[in-house]
């Protein structure tokens, strides 16, 4: 059969910050609608956290996703890895530290390292999402070029 | 900087069904609260999806989630991959093709097909997780003997 | 200070079918999502697996609330109430019974039992929820006639 | 048929705030995930909304939520009513007001109010949940004295 060995897994490692690249740190309490009966956070919500941090991070670069969506376009989530390295539990104190790690002509990446408030050493969860530029017609369009030079600008690519 | 291409995304084809290979087909209405503002369903509820036919493969191989987790171990997802390729709608009746691709000592890995009821041939999400045994001090294990030689006779592998 | 007695509670016995009325069961298998840390069903699903019970209602009456939402309203949930009486676990099979209690010009009620498969006379979880009618503008307006009469139709009411 | 008048719904006016009174008040951000096909909060996140209310409460009375736990009793929410009067929509800036309104032997009762940051007069939903404590054998239990002390000393009741 095929083999997913590690080296095709998905995985990766954004590196040192770059010079003046913006990393994002939103702080998230976990809900208790987020634990699972084995007591930990349900995998499923480190997507959402993903997207806590994402937002944030885009509102930090002066595009509120609010008003993209209103200028009658939006970013989807075409794909996506995470690896969940340690559990997180009820109440805690999550750090979302969020990077763009790559802008290209339609999508960009954004990379996530989830981590808990007071041991940022240790990853929790972390992983990435690809989205991609939609316009009205539903159809991928380029990211509009003033988006795209902030987002590198903020980025530090 | 580092370079996410598509060699290294995580990307996996399952191949043809092996010979004897059990593959889960297990239907899914979609409900108003998967839906988000874009009409679509929020992308993490498709790991939700991915369990639901996780969980009746397991059940079909003879061993109900249910009743391992009463046997004092548990297997917890510790990498997932998923790629998005057409959005579901409400009300949308989704079947979960799954399959068990893989089984090593300490885990096994699942993959996932989602598929609009009557448009099977087109796919709307896949990906796969991967599971590790855990023991009841919460650490990796093998896989218990019998669990292992019943999964692999379900798989085909 | 002002007391919630019993008898203010919003609680409300729907008591026997009425000649003709069909009384929807819809079953649900909880899923690992929507259990928390107590390893019961958290308490908020219950509104999801009740709009289930509706939406299915609503399909057998003859109005897809799809369909509804394409022909320009929609109906919005204003008010409900629940009370938890027994909890619900992982792998579950539980069936929403779901009847239509009241019509009036703008809104009607819904009134759900939830129970476990094999043990229908114990109560796990009731409540109804009232629903208004919304036009394109957001605002209330009344049933269309059809839809009304419809429901009132199925409902024996 | 019954009749589910006004007077039955459960609706509760907690009134003006009490002397000495804690009323919590914890700003809320709406997620994504959050929103449903209508482009507003699907209406079960609000019982969730509540929880994040009432553990930031139970937590300034200088009882986490995690701590009692811990000490082998819980409290479970056994009844719940809510009004949805106005719509909240994705990256709202939402407050959940929590007040503390009842305390008895065995049970204990929130109301909520939410509203959008900036217009606090205007109410998008509110409600109550009652919840019982329970001990380790699973059956209802009296609040610890210190606890129900704590409770309604911080309540001003």
């Amino acid at each position: 059969m095929n083999d997913i060995g590690r080296e095709n897994r998905g995985r990766f490692e954004p590196g040192s910050p770059r010079e003046g690249e913006y990393i994002g740190r939103i702080p998230i309490r976990v809900r208790y609608s987020e634990t699972d009966a084995q007591a930990v956070v349900y995998h499923s919500n480190f997507l959402i956290y993903f997207e806590v941090g994402r937002t944030d991070w885009v509102r930090q670069a002066g595009y509120p996703y609010r008003d993209l969506e209103q200028d009658g376009f939006g970013l989807f989530v075409v794909e996506s890895h995470l690896r969940f390295l340690a559990p997180a539990h009820y109440d805690d104190r999550l750090i979302v530290e969020t990077r763009l790690i790559d802008v290209r002509t339609r999508s960009c990446t954004f990379h996530y390292r989830i981590v808990r408030e007071g041991e940022e050493e240790r990853t929790l969860v972390d992983g990435w999402t690809a989205l991609v530029c939609v316009g009205e017609e539903g159809r991928a369009i380029p990211l509009p070029a003033e988006l795209a030079g902030a987002f590198r600008k903020k980025a530090g690519l």
